[in-house]
């Protein structure tokens, strides 16, 4: 299995709530989005996508029930931005586009600083600056090597 | 908010048994990784990190009760090959690194051929073919755009 992974999908209550929050924060959904059923975002090199939280369940044959708005499911998602200011501008431009703060960001023990927010479906999102590792041009993660 | 995520966070009842996981998989662990706290692999341009669930649930500020093992928290991800074989083959190679096949691939109404697992912890990976969506030499998709 190749290190690396092509999606991340996001299980969304009401999808047209969900594209309008991403776009919002200026995002542009890619034309293969189908209006109705999924949205789709191209992030570097992989792309994360909008589904019917009830779909995306039966398509991972869980038999489970599904998470309440609230509930934490398990996956953080991080966006790392390039100085606390911008931490603190994103977060801001978060809330602002429909989002709940869940912690407004803090200088964190690892000598970074990280706030969260949670999307219209919950879904956390940390949005962290971190001195030790680097984006290029592109916003692409390098990790120590 | 640039359009991009740096850092998928899975959360994990026992670091050793679902690092060593990802790594039957063939996946190198970076130098970044702390024993016993957390561990990072890099993924193209983000990484992926393992993290204890509790930690997780605490650093998110998130109340609720955790997820227990099976439960669906309404987040896939999606590894796509590049042949159906190549599907069938990562599957393979998950189940006998440990993880629990959700769904076998099968054809699919959107052209592709897919299937699931969820690794020790639970989190669901699609694998996927997909002949609309391009892979480039290093793995990175490209949308229509």
């Amino acid at each position: 299995m190749e290190q690396r992974l092509s999606i991340i999908t996001l299980g969304v209550r009401d999808l047209s709530v969900a594209k309008a929050f991403y776009e919002k924060l200026g995002w542009r959904a890619s034309p293969a989005s189908v209006d109705g059923q999924m949205a789709v975002f191209q992030l570097g090199g992989i792309a994360l996508m909008l589904f019917g939280l009830k779909h995306l369940a039966d398509d991972a044959n869980s038999k489970g029930r599904l998470p309440e708005l609230g509930d934490f499911g398990g996956i953080a998602i991080a966006h790392n931005a390039r100085s606390k200011e911008q931490v603190d501008a994103v977060l801001e431009q978060a809330v602002a586009a429909g989002a709940t703060l869940l912690k407004p960001a803090e200088d964190v023990f690892w000598g970074g600083y990280s706030g969260y927010f949670a999307d219209p479906d919950g879904h956390p999102w940390e949005v962290a600056w971190n001195p030790h590792w680097d984006l290029d041009d592109t916003g692409a993660l390098t990790l120590p090597n």
